[in-house]
């Protein structure tokens, strides 16, 4: 696969981001095919060890974006490798705080062995929509990317859904917040997404979430468009995605 | 407890370094007296997660490491909370190098949030003890400190058994090879130790420890004592350590 | 320590049970004196390995009750080692009733190899405080219970609060319901707990502990006193609960 | 898929076994298509949790097999998830008897609950390679299965390598030894397995695999064959051994 799509930012050209989950391997238990992603998205999203991921598929995963120039995320969650990061866990905030850090650092070791580097951070599953709303672990999110900005002389952004608790206490506290908008989950009237548990809350044709994706960044207020990388049809829906973004003459490349 | 001995380093005065495990609660369960033990040694091995040392407790030690001036280790170990790291795991050296970067990033990440960092590693339990003699595991662990060290243009150096496969293999690496000696462990009369499951493995009497401390360190090719943490008298061994030391006219310093 | 107290069952005297946690060391981590806590009570709640517990411990825990003759009742909990069970975890209800299957056939094959059987149900921290409102948590848990009890051709009882979902939804099924009063945490005026996170929601003076669970029971409506097992005078605290009881003229014995 | 192929057992006519690991998903990751597997096997190893199997989907593989009329096996392990128990654990006997108690019995509650029970156990990876010669965590082993048919007045058999220490220990201690041998492992000239690590070590071929288990059943001295149910191929593998074997005459019939 690779970066068959050749990719030019002129300036003054609109351009977006594509990011999408991968490191979520674990041990004999495979995930995803995160080879053919890496070769369509701009960033990649690697999964901490917590909710998915074993150290050796982390590495590996790092040395391949940065083989192909993909942007790092961290993408943390509880420690629930039982429920895939799932299911809201009520953890304290002073804990949060430092099992987010925990994984911040653990990704970060791994990707600079790669010579790469954590590049942002990305909530996962239940996290990401428990902080959508729950303020305490928004805040303990937001103080563990600033701990870890600290220690590193780094500036991490932080991405989430628009709208959220998450994002706004992150931008309060001076951090950049990216705002993302997802290619194959229906929206409602409101903005909010549909529920997984409600039927057609997964937008499953490629062509349809193509469309979708093109609309969302064309009304602006989107800094990321987010595919998933876990559904038998990821990889076309993806590619179907990036082309689409690119015929219209969006350039792509990471925020960061 | 607290630094209540001063150290001062004089030129010229020989010195050396005492080290103990801490960081080793999880969750609930509580395990030493870090507090105490920070008072008293100059080298911290703060546990990393996998055989013990959940990320709030990790952040805590790392503060209060810092807060002391004590340097912090990587004490890193197999992947196994239930046999607290002291079961040999016949791992392959892919997944160990694996496993101990992202031990090390993780702990370096809680470090430099609390505004230290990892000055070394050093193994624990039965990978200590496995790579005294096993190849290919030492190697696998040489390639990880490598690995971060070139990712963070760093010089982590290791700590480990005089003799061991792993300082040599270090050594022939390019990397600091630190040897230690154990208090409260016997020795044989051909310097190796006497496994735990012998009576009289373990030295219990403060005054006994704290002769063969200053026993090893004047007999020379020592670069830090090891007193264990995890005893009920642990904290009265190590003080008595340190005292015979500092009495017998040796500065106290972390060697990193 | 063991039964010093004689127990003897008078026809019409009344009787009450004493329950309390144990089994909940794992691996390396020690946690109550579940030897001094078992010559006190009459029903020993043995953790399950979710959130505590590791096989080992569960076995010794279960013929140290076997030999004293404790009843045995399963302590299930969320798969969270590192909370120790004492957040909620959003658990769909399938996976909720094959998790405590599980923990309920791993603790009885424990069980019956030392001489016993599980003999009753009761949930562990945040678990127990959910299925006090959580309607469709307290059915997954009913439904592990009832599917156990077919499987077994048994009738395990369970032990909840009184008043809570759970114990509705358990005698709507047919089961027998054990309800439940805690020696040694608060009460406000309507009969539910204090938070722990308030001042006192805890008792640790083993008198008022004592002089509470007296009350309790005469009140009625109580069919098991709860004392805790983790507290530094926990033992003292059982202690004291238990003369207070035998003393005013209550047999002791397993409500199974 | 289901018993297309009718099975009859007539008197005097030769009958074998098949039996296959089953049960190896865990949460969110899905491993070998074990409804298919049921519909060709006699005997169904589950996964007991340790090294594969979350609860929900043990519940439902036993379901399954107990619709089908396959016997379901205990398939224990090392508590490695990470690791898949293919990683040798250098646990102590006690810890690993308890270990394999906890697993017999958590599977038990769950096939019981639907309507089955635990009717073998079978060792898996390297567990099942590390007791053909390891005498103490062999002997563990059946410690564990005396103990579990003491409990439930049961009678479960074993199943393992001609000729294994395992098998030795078993029949020494009164236990049924069942011989299997592997229709899609190659065997050296002296009967023992080639190791994975060599090439050739696994036929993928099923014509290949369907000659090799009709040789080795012919040639007597094996109770049951096992096929790998994780691979690609695995289904079609699998029913060519059936097919061959019920082609060249035998009766196929759990050994239970």
């Amino acid at each position: 696969m690779g970066h068959d799509i050749p990719v030019t930012l002129h300036p003054g050209r609109p351009s977006t981001d594509i990011n999408a989950d991968v490191g979520e391997s674990f041990g004999r238990w495979r995930l995803g095919d995160d080879e053919a992603m890496l070769g369509i998205v701009t960033s990649a999203n690697v999964a901490c060890g917590f909710h998915a991921g074993d150290p050796l598929t982390l590495r590996r995963t790092c040395m391949a974006a940065v083989e192909r120039g993909v942007a790092i995320g961290a993408q943390v969650g509880y420690r629930d490798l039982a429920g895939f990061g799932r299911r809201f866990v009520d953890v304290a905030a002073p804990d949060l705080t430092a099992d987010v850090l925990y994984q911040l650092g653990a990704l970060d070791g791994i990707a600079r062995a790669a010579g790469g580097r954590v590049a942002y951070l990305k909530p996962h599953g239940a996290l990401y929509n428990a902080i959508v709303t729950h303020e305490e672990q928004a805040r303990a999110m937001v103080e563990a990317v600033l701990a870890f900005n600290r220690g590193y002389d780094a500036a991490l952004p932080v991405l989430g859904l628009p709208g959220s608790a998450f994002l706004a206490v992150a931008e309060a506290a001076g951090l950049t917040a990216v705002r993302e908008a997802f290619a194959d989950r229906a929206y409602r009237g409101d903005g909010t997404l549909v529920p997984r548990s409600e039927p057609g809350a997964v937008l499953t044709d490629p062509a349809a979430a193509a469309d979708q994706a093109l609309r969302l960044v064309q009304a602006g207020g989107v800094d990321s468009v987010c595919v998933h990388g876990d559904s038998p049809d990821a990889v076309a829906l993806a590619t179907a995605v990036r082309t689409r973004l690119t015929d219209a003459g969006f350039g792509l490349g990471a925020f960061t």
